[in-house]
């Protein structure tokens, strides 16, 4: 089809400098939004939330129907995998996640690859209610999201229990043991193609890597564990998939950026807040989409604070005349005003 | 003098590819030896302990004794500013450091430049006791140097309250009122300026300005916050002290690393953990020397993983044939075996 008749979001995933850039927001379905506080009070917990399909598609469609993004991202959360692999997850109140923690054999044996299909199909029929609803609610430009945690990232919430600065006991394990930290990643992979292609199935249009914790690797680490992995995704996909981008977020890569662009086949990068765009513009491989990277804090804020630092991007977006999607840095945060957001999207669609 | 009558530290600062490189470690003096353990029992809190010339020069000198090092870094904490400057600080056991918030012109009215000089004169005392300390103790090829924390990061600290994983109070703040914000920094240059020209008069031979959190900032409100300060610290220091160098650390900076280097003025930048040492070699001005980045974790781990880390730094340092300086990424964790440090400094003088 002509790129002119395709989505935005896939648009630029295909190598073209949109202008005005496609724009969606991470974590835009979320506890800044009234709507979703009130069905998120009326489930006994968070997981029950993502395997919910009537209530998970609906939080997904919430903001796209406030602000008409480009792209709705599957309700869902990075440890979803672990919990369908068999290792436990739990959402404690005001202290995020606590899983058991893995740090031997025993433990990465009764990971069982057999119960992931079965565990994550009622987030296929999220994805397929979403897909639906999309098209039924009129909104045909905009793309759906579906994603993964990277295995890395995934691997340091499984070792480490829960939530880390640094996650030292993840990188001691992987200093000391790296025959299990390495079948543990492996493990991760295989699971991650099988959910991930079970969201292409299902209507996912694009799919997004989160490796929220690659910037405490040192180099050496960070190609062993963050791209091997993520290639290894990215070539399988492909093959199955060859119409469906592939987004990869090594957050707090830093000056690794380029090497993991290049390296890992993807089809776009992230960009955490302290990347500077025009450098990552000269370091990323010029076919691969920038995305990012407005500091959350700068939203909440809101005023000329917003406006100095999303007209700071976007003019060297524009600048960089490359593929380039609008989006923050990290997630958006809780106490964002949702009337802040409507004030970017009119900002980023005037640019 | 010759180059060559110096110690390899400053002559590496002095942009000399010192080989084999001078060596120290971030927190060297610290929990991981028992001689350490063994003095900070006997004293009643963190501040205490800093504040107390015998104590802290011998800490100081205890892992030049052991090891050898090619610098000593006074023993002290980059809070100690603050405190200095009348706000309050409390080390709490497992918490960490607790100050009060500031938030508003009121509390930051209250800070008083006035008191810094007498409040640090017990550091300084430190400082000429560890300098007549490494003279009498036969360290002439050891370096002593001062630091303080560098002004976004004291004001992260003092505007959160404590830690934080990311100081969203703190860019909140900066965003909501710069004005404010603005007076903050300013304030702790020249409080900064203050307590580091007593450091040069007391003894320290070389300078550090820890920026433990640049890596939570956008690329704008980083030269803002980290670039703008700093280069105001460095111009007036090397205008009243030309011969002592001063080693930047933007922690987690990562693309930002080159950009800071040049505008500051820096004779040294430290890496952390994260930076690969070829690609900061090419992004960083020639004569700046690199320091770094081993991570803490793979000391911790010993053997081959620490050996695999050490070389891969070791030889892309002589191939950037550069001035460089051995250092972690981050600081010595207190689990990390006292023999494990032997072997790295083994590994390091015989590169």
């Amino acid at each position: 089809m002509p790129s002119d008749s395709r989505k935005p979001l896939l648009r630029a995933l295909a190598g073209e400098a949109v202008w005005p850039p496609p724009m969606w927001l991470m974590r835009q379905a979320g506890r800044y939004l009234p709507e979703y506080r009130a069905i998120r009070a009326g489930v006994p917990d968070f997981v029950a939330l993502c395997t919910s399909p009537d209530k998970a598609a609906e939080v997904t469609l919430q903001p796209i129907r406030r602000y008409g993004f480009d792209a709705a991202i599957l309700f869902s959360d990075i440890l979803i995998l672990p919990w369908a692999l068999g290792h436990g997850l739990e959402f404690k109140e005001g202290e995020g996640p606590v899983l058991p923690k893995l740090r031997d054999a025993a433990a990465l044996d009764a990971l069982s690859l057999d119960r992931v299909a079965d565990a994550v199909a009622p987030i296929m029929e999220t994805v397929r209610r979403v897909s639906a609803g999309l098209t039924a609610e009129g909104f045909s430009q905009t793309a759906l999201i579906g994603f993964a945690g990277a295995p890395f990232t995934v691997a340091c919430y499984m070792v480490e229990g829960g939530g880390s600065r640094d996650f030292a006991a993840t990188r001691a394990l992987a200093y000391a043991d790296p025959g299990l930290f390495g079948r543990l990643l492996d493990v991760l992979t295989e699971a991650t193609i099988v959910y991930l292609s079970a969201q292409v199935e299902a209507g996912a249009e694009a799919l997004m890597l989160f490796d929220s914790w690659a910037g405490v690797l040192s180099p050496l680490q960070f190609k062993a564990q963050v791209i091997q992995p993520t290639r290894r995704i990215v070539e399988v996909m492909r093959q199955r998939y060859p119409h469906v981008p592939i987004i990869g977020f090594p957050r707090l890569s830093g000056m690794l950026l380029g090497g993991y662009a290049g390296a890992t086949g993807v089809q776009g990068v992230g960009m955490d807040t302290s990347m500077d765009l025009g450098l990552a513009a000269s370091q990323v491989p010029a076919h691969v989409a920038l995305q990012g990277n407005l500091d959350p804090m700068a939203l909440v804020a809101g005023g000329d604070a917003l406006q100095r630092e999303a007209n700071a991007i976007l003019a060297a977006a524009r600048a960089a005349n490359r593929p380039y999607i609008f989006n923050l840095g990290h997630g958006i945060v809780p106490q964002t005003p949702p009337d802040h957001v409507a004030a970017l999207r009119d900002l980023v669609r005037g640019a």
